[in-house]
């Protein structure tokens, strides 16, 4: 089949107004984000599960028609999505889920799903003329957008917090990403790239501040689905701070809805954010729609230290709607899931993929979640790129030596 | 289609013995290491690559009847294998081989191609009865065979050299493998791991020391032709300590065209070593059938730091049988290649990748690649493994300043 992506328009996620898809775009005149819209009646006519399962492409562009870009000259790829679904059979067993998934975005470029949103985004950015871009990012995001940056011959400005992942920040100087570090949180970041972004003329791309790069993250998605052959899981749980990744998937099972691909009760969709930087999860509990700036943000899970998110009323909705819950974890029960899994499950994964591990039993306890329940949590990085979280320092032996005790014992 | 393994019996490379695939197996008596056999012919008649297509399996798992495990439930995935293959435009118009391509094997779990061997001797030691395993290693095969023994529930004990990338130590241990570290070199660890594991029970499962490593390796031959539609390149470009990869896409090539699957000339296999450490290269320009161990080896890329490996003959006879070359490149030119990686296509590579990007403009420069020539370089692992192979320390500022001169100027 031919090369077409069905976008037809951009929507306002708050008023509803319609803007022109094909240019360069930021937020609505109201401050609300915009959110790509496509012709799926046309989709669900042209394209099915059957056919899409004989595409070759194993990466997320196998969806081109649901994905912005409109020239398949103007993708820049580095091999993103088609991660691994993985039954997480002993870790369910001991948790009382037996039926407990793992989506490993750590196989991704760059390590982590921020892959998926800097191909959508920086794939349409240069299809619309973009030549320089800016970014505030905790590190993660900011790494990978360097690095696409890099592969499609643009530009890209990043100020991230001066306590970002240090492997970012690697990331960005291999990459050849300009990059300053600010004493302060990914807020202070923000609003430097939104005073400098005019200035050199660099376009912005701060979460949900472009259109585009949800409609790369919401692939995780249809990934999803399709891998359960085209079934739904009863819940996914979710790592949460811009929130762009569970808005995403949200926004994918609506779609999938919309065209016929699946029928039946969504996913209930569960928002984990860490105990030391909750504000959608405050709002939750307080029954309102939008966050309260949180102050004072401290977690070692700093994919999710995100104070104040533009999408805060998306990731409610998605939560509302599917009957699905927000909830915070400490971060010693993100270490000690993090260390479950590797033990039994054989995965580094990440903090941010651990809070949402971590989630499963306190969901269980609250009863959120049902033992004969198949769920499905997204962990959204390699552990890689945290080597400060966990620590360790086998015994030291000289050639001629055998193995002290600790290095023979069975497994603790 | 069921799932069937078609092995048929291991066979010695030296001498030729036939022995036995079902019970655990290490060398032969002569001391050669054994390399796994399969019914080819009936392979050929049952299977073609218009039914792989259809295989929604991305893992290297699609080879199922290729690989050695009989039983589905003994296989020990953590969605390994079905790597991308990245047009390397940029790169490749610079060094003047347009049609390069890199297979990025740091999409893989646990970051690196050494996940591929850990999925398929893992899961057969397991299927053959195995409780325990160890492994002598540089570092990210250990935190490769960890990972998956933890996933698979058996015990790893793993041996590497002080200075290994302390990524794979936290690896090791988030796995809860038993780990030494030893003030030396990997055939050091070796020493000491064959000294120790009759005296645990372990199996021992050092590189071509059971016979199943290399299976899993040799999918990315597999994965390179399906990649290219079922045509082969000109020329394959691959970092070489131990060899297992290079000599396992050399199997795979064969295996192909036994089964029909290609015909025509085979890639030419280069295999690159680092100048610190390059016994393969010196046994090659000697003509010489095997190599004599490199005394105080010295390399940035610690994966190809390998004095002394016990594949050499075979790595040996794929260059030769392909009309390849072994070459060897400093780190100087590793570091340079990496960084031209990064900032033209955006991938951070491992130093052992970077050695094979090296090796482009020296091999174009002795007329052993030609312009025209489709290349493919294997980028054997993340170069978020290494985080200190590169310095980066961009400029601080507080929230109230603007960015300085240094994270905006134009790149360079």
């Amino acid at each position: 089949m031919a090369w077409q992506s069905m976008l037809t328009h951009l929507e306002c996620a708050r008023c509803g107004h319609r803007h022109d898809a094909d240019r360069l775009a930021n937020l609505c005149d109201c401050g609300g984000p915009l959110l790509a819209r496509y012709d799926l009646e046309a989709v669900g006519r042209e394209l099915d599960p059957g056919k899409l399962r004989r595409r070759a492409d194993r990466s997320l562009w196998r969806y081109r028609e649901l994905l912005p870009v409109r020239d398949p000259q103007h993708v820049v790829s580095l091999g993103e999505g088609g991660t691994p679904l993985l039954p997480l059979a002993r870790l369910g067993a001991a948790y009382g889920v037996p039926q407990l998934y793992m989506k490993d975005e750590g196989l991704n470029p760059t390590g982590t799903f921020k892959a998926r949103g800097a191909t959508s985004g920086i794939s349409r950015a240069r299809e619309l003329g973009a030549t320089a871009i800016a970014m505030p990012t905790n590190g993660n995001a900011g790494g990978a957008w360097a690095a696409y940056g890099a592969k499609a011959g643009l530009e890209v400005a990043l100020c991230m917090p001066v306590d970002a992942p240090h492997l970012a920040v690697i990331e960005a100087e291999v990459a050849g990403a300009r990059t300053a570090l600010v004493r302060g949180q990914i807020s202070d970041a923000g609003a430097i790239m939104s005073r400098e972004a005019p200035r050199h003329g660099w376009f912005e791309t701060a979460t949900l501040k472009e259109p585009y790069r949800i409609e790369g993250k919401k692939t995780m998605g249809y990934e999803i689905v399709e891998d359960l052959d085209w079934t739904m899981p009863d819940a996914i749980v979710y790592p949460t701070g811009g929130g762009v990744g569970i808005i995403g998937i949200f926004k994918a099972l609506r779609e999938m809805q919309a065209m016929g691909w699946i029928d039946g009760k969504l996913p209930r969709l569960f928002a984990v954010q860490a105990a030391g930087c909750a504000p959608i999860v405050a709002a939750y509990e307080a029954g309102a729609d939008t966050s309260e700036p949180w102050a004072d943000p401290e977690t070692i899970a700093q994919g999710i230290r995100v104070p104040s998110a533009l999408g805060d009323f998306l990731v409610l909705e998605a939560v509302r709607e599917t009957g699905g819950t927000c909830l915070a974890v400490s971060d010693e029960a993100i270490l000690s899931a993090l260390r479950d899994t590797g033990r039994s499950e054989g995965a580094l994964i990440c903090p941010e993929g651990a809070a949402a591990v971590a989630a499963v039993p306190a969901l269980l306890a609250q009863e959120r979640l049902r033992p004969e329940d198949r769920v499905v949590i997204l962990n959204t990085g390699t552990g890689l790129k945290y080597p400060g979280v966990i620590e360790a320092s086998p015994p030291v032996i000289d050639p001629g030596d055998g193995l002290p005790e600790s290095a023979t014992g069975a497994r603790a």
